[in-house]
């Protein structure tokens, strides 16, 4: 039986990315994976706004039911297949709360890394605002200290809550993906966050949802100076 | 008995009033409740800087439970207090998509509205950027009427899920009062929207998280022409 579950993502998207290692976690990887590409505006295919009336991706469909904020496509396939592949979410009440913090916390580290991605990825280089660079530069400065910290209270071989892969790490891997794109020196700054990222991002869900167009183009050296 | 939960919360904060909304759905409302004033940086003080090491409000604890990501907090309280209060989350699994699906889109209308309130607020009058914000009017334009739409395909009565009040009005509802303190003309422009904030903003949990300053500050008519 083909599966009744499409994903539509876009290479290089940290919300898509996320997604599909929770569907790999969850045993769910027969999903229908449709690649949209950026480029030629795919996401604002009718196909698509008929799912995503923004024209975004990740755009899911599961049987009658769309959803297509990332975050509430993780937290629903946990909650639809809860006793399904890797438990994402525990049920110990105060371990869930700090697994719900750092997922929805991982967002902290997007929303800085994007701002300064898109303000130099969209302007050129003779109009970059120095200022407003510097600004971004120093507010990620400031918060990757923050998960060096968290990861270093728990053993080599821990996740970001713990013992257990959850939900915070499915969001949190993809972000260092996409700051490791932008060279940022994480084994000299930031050991433990290299370590894990090094060994989780060996991880078959992860390795899944690896944007194919960033194995062959270099990336950017925007945060060689983080 | 003393509750054991503590919100520190700032006036005008949306993060917050949602986390308020909730826990009074459910029945928490006799949280310690600790209004921090961003005019004297006191989100920033020794206090609040030991349970968000960012600064930054909501900050809450129940017990020994730290979380401060507002969308975490509300999913903690749901997940927490289950059969307790009003029902934030349904069962039914396609019902519960749907309430985690606008719960976390509401973030797409304060992504947009925050970015034209920052830079008008914090930039000098003659150095507004009229292309910027004219793009974010155009995106606010573009993505309120898609609100009106969902709204619309109910009865006049009903939340934005449908029939009960869910996580997703409690995160709506103050984002909708954030355009209205933008003098977003509502009314004329969305008729269901209108009709449905006139109705939930009565609601006692709304009412227990109204910004105190807004009761007699004016606001900013940056929304008039949306």
């Amino acid at each position: 039986m083909s599966s009744d579950m499409t994903l539509y993502w876009g290479s290089g998207s940290i919300p898509c990315w996320r997604v599909m290692i929770c569907l790999v976690e969850k045993e769910l990887s027969d999903y229908n994976s449709k690649l949209v590409s950026f480029e030629k505006k795919e996401q604002k295919s009718d196909e698509i706004m008929k799912i995503n009336p923004r024209g975004q991706v990740p755009a899911f469909k599961h049987g009658n039911v769309v959803v297509n904020e990332s975050m509430a496509i993780c937290l629903y396939l946990e909650n639809t297949f809860k006793n399904q592949g890797t438990q994402l979410l525990p049920d110990d009440p105060s371990q869930q709360a700090l697994v719900l913090q750092r997922f929805m916390e991982t967002q902290n580290i997007m929303d800085k890394a994007k701002a300064l991605f898109f303000h130099r990825f969209r302007t050129k280089q003779e109009d970059w605002d120095q200022v407003y660079i510097g600004e971004k530069i120093k507010a990620l400065a400031e918060e990757l200290p923050l998960w060096e910290n968290y990861l270093s209270q728990y053993g080599e071989g821990s996740f970001i809550t713990g013992k257990d892969f959850t939900l915070a790490d499915a969001s949190l891997v993809p972000a260092l993906a996409y700051l490791m794109r932008m060279k940022l020196p994480m084994k000299e700054r930031f050991p433990c966050l290299a370590s894990y990222y090094e060994r989780v991002s060996d991880r078959p869900s992860v390795q899944s949802g690896w944007p194919p167009h960033w194995k062959d183009t270099p990336g950017y050296d925007y945060l060689k100076d983080v």
